[in-house]
């Protein structure tokens, strides 16, 4: 049993279960953008996050194990993503990339902003011309050292 | 002249006149974000804005003239980008690509965020475990509509 | 059973029941061109409809679930399609791209037409020539926007 | 001088005259869709066609002789476009591209629409919930044969 | 069952009765050339043929029901191919591709050979010095047209 | 001076001299086949043939000189090419490649037709239907040796 | 069965038996490079080779069948090989490419060396500094010809 | 002055010269074949080489400067050659790759053939079917570790 | 049953014993560096070795076999690695690359650092602003030999 | 002028002084190796060690002013290094990635080896059997937080 496998099982569970991921998120006692990612296959559960997990969705054993070690990450099948939603995303770097370069040098210098130490908060913003997709991204400055 | 060879003489003419990507921004009017993904060669001025920073950064005729026309977007050299920085958020697209599509089509149904009608803000966090880079997001949620 | 087996699934059934995709869009309630869409794994159908099109199919109840999920899209096995018909919409795009994108910019400014906000209609056009087809498509024009 | 060469003078040209390509077509005499094609570097002109739009936008008498020779054709960088109006297009095909093949063949059999006899028209259609783009593409059908 | 999984099956087969393709062809009462093609999954059968060719070589009725839809076209399994013999064709398109360019056009102005409207044929040409691969190709001339 | 280089020249001498390649083929002493081929940098020119086509053309020396030596070949900018006309022949191998190595090898036995030991032959085929473009390719078969 | 199958069974076998490939090539009655090659699903073998060798390894009646069949050929799962023995090569060939080239030219005129009609002889090559790996190629010279 | 551009001198003055590569060996004192891969760009020369080559083919001071550092190595423009001479080697990796690995390690043991102690040697081979291109490649082999 | 069947093989057990790699390492009486690289696929096991660490983890006895057979290498899905960790060491390469380069050439001459006759040390370094990760390489220097 | 402009030059004045990377590490008062990446285009000099190292190697104004501004880092022309130096450690990557990664995380936990706040030391380590080339990487490790 691979990582790929428990997160087929999970999404399989999920769909059965009818419940959401913000429901797994209070689970596992995270927000719902790390629980979402870590139940994708991204980040690694503790032994009590993975049995809790576990148990809620109904996965054997061989899988809760499988929820505590570090999975090999990348969510995407293609290096260019084909999906439209996740395609802006991708889009969003082609068009601003050189700009976030360029504005995080000016404010803080060499460096760059951390995708480890990061975090990040989803949200829906009710608009009249159209709700919107609102997302606050957090990640500490890590400057390059000469030595 | 091509957009690609203005976008150079922008990034010398500021390097010479040690102005800030903010400085031109209030040349232009707009936020410090879309100013610079403008000069940068992605965003198309209007008459006035080109003629203002052309005369703010002594640019040539032609070169203002460039500016009024829509470029063709993309600002990377190539599909995954080489630089740290950059990369990062490509990092954050491939480890959280789906969970950004589990969590807006559990909060809005099928559809995408909007790349287009978009605005985004990148502002300083201080944080005594070391300073942060916060980067807020907004676009619209565009749905699929069935016919 | 993920969507890619659901999609093969309703193929066979549809090739066993010697239906067409517009009998299917009748079960469905919606035009040939999004329902084939649809059973072809990139859009999502309501609880209704793919109660409906699980009963005219004979797909199991796992089946009729999974089409009421939104999937991650993204029909073709490369990222040039080997299918000579298929290839032709390509080629229309690397001949024609940039003309599209002069066009759309002369007349509406700079921005996108939605490929979301979106529908077409497929047409036979008889012709003593030989007939064509005829495909229309209208997209919601997206304008970039300064902040 | 290379016809990629001559597309480059001709948008520069037509920057400072400060002309539309439906202007251009009409000293072409033909759409402004084929017109604009044909100016960036994808068609062939004819020798009175070359002739009147060099003298129209002042070209030498070398580029006047270089769009009456069969281009190399394909207008694009990359295999996957990187610009957001050109990469809705290719969207298209990728959330599209079966959906196409599926319904040309349940109306016509085996074949492939011609993208060489082929001709298409592109319209602002209003709309009260915001403009629309309407493009209409006629192309041949065109049989496989058995032999 | 997939149309890849029918090919296999025939080659299977083919190996087992040590019939070769001009005998399947005969069944099919077509030339050998289509024949390896349609039963290597790159052409459509008739209701007949199908049915001619699923009782010679004891294919399963799935099989001869597969064999009637139009199939996802491509044979090989890498852009460029790896097998020596299709590569030569391969090579003859990157060394000869811009001469059979310049010399159609020179012949017929611009516009293409055929792909569609095509047929071929492929003969042993006896020589003292090594017997030759003798292969005729027909394809109609397709002109673009100005509109 | 590059090979590439004399081959742009040639191309602009072509254009301007309006002789055909048929014309230099009889320069040449060979066939328009191998002499295009030839002159878009493909094939290596005897001394006397590179003075008679560089007097005929109006080449300087050192592009004569640069026709005598074997030149790093291939002549298309992409793996896959974007050029119609040309594709539909990469078209061809992509969906008859499997049929080709079938039928030489139930003729031949294990082994390659030669892309080097080969010529080629290029017709107008008169039809009422519409002309056809009429390609004869005569290769080596070359066996695989076992030792 | 494919013949990569029979390849997968044939390392199997002899990894049980303890065999070398060189006992396999005296089964064979070939030399030990040509007969791995075809061990290793790259050659096609006589109906005797198959039946000894079949008899040697314990395989199937079908995996016999499968080694009298022309391959598809190309024995790497990448482009550029992961493998450091295999990766070597490769650095010969990018290191030393235009060497051949330019070598075989000076002697030989423009031409290739076959891949086809060529045999291989590897050897260890005691050395006081560390034994060598001596590899001997030959392969026929085959000229360009004009026609 | 980069390498590539010593390394465009070299072929031209050569041209120019007529000499051959085994001329400039010998002004190397080195063999034909270590001499052309440094030539080209893939080697580095003594001072003493430097000047004797740059004296017998007229270079400027600075390319005798710049053929004693150690180049960047790789002297092909793609992945996989299009050249057909070079090709040729590259199909043979592909054939032959996996029954190189499979050979060495049965009379070495895990390792490698080594790419830099390594020597070649390449000879005209008569033959009465036609002479042939004899390789020798010798390299040093260096056995994995443990530790 | 492949290599790769056996990694995954070893990873499952591993997991279900809870040891560590150090206690692997123990068994195979070799560094803790070594012996996981060599039970993740990339380096062979004496028979000794293979049989203690089989009976160890509770291997089957053909995966016993298959570890003592020299593995085709490269342990990653993709040409630029995905996940973080391992991408940080890509980027090394992307930035320093070329630094090593030079540093090892003004040290050495023009040779490589080998990675066959290579080992390393991995340790944690404590350090009051956050331990850090500290790896020791150590490669014999292989020079260019001229000949 | 563009920062790869700016390495160039360096290079070439270099060469021309006859210095080290060390003496120029001297003149930035930095250690050499990232003295080097910095020269190389790769880090971000201060005000005074731009003006030093301008003097002590006759850059221009320009040049001095360019080596101030954060660059777009990444030194390698492709994806898969082509230089044999700068392969090795691609090599090391690809077989040792997943080693990498088993110890980092049985040592550390969840998270990245930094490659900003990262520092190495590369030494030549003398060795009866050969001089080995020593390096010591350092960089903080940076663990994955819930939230």
């Amino acid at each position: 049993m691979k990582r790929t496998d428990v997160t087929e099982m999970i999404v399989l569970a999920k769909r059965k279960k009818k419940c959401t991921w913000d429901d797994c998120a209070k689970v596992l006692g995270q927000s719902k953008e790390w629980s979402t990612a870590a139940l994708l296959g991204q980040m690694t559960l503790t032994e009590e996050q993975a049995k809790n997990i576990g148990e809620y969705l109904g996965l054997p054993a061989d899988a809760v194990d499988c929820l505590q070690v570090v999975p090999y990450k990348g969510s995407l099948p293609t290096a260019v993503p084909t999906d439209p939603l996740i395609y802006r995303f991708y889009e969003l770097i082609s068009v601003y990339g050189t700009t976030f370069k360029e504005l995080i040098h000016e404010e803080f210098g060499d460096g760059i902003m951390s995708a480890i130490d990061f975090k990040m908060d989803l949200q829906r913003e009710p608009n009249a011309m159209g709700d919107r997709v609102s997302i606050n991204m957090s990640g500490k400055f890590l400057p390059y050292k000469t030595y």
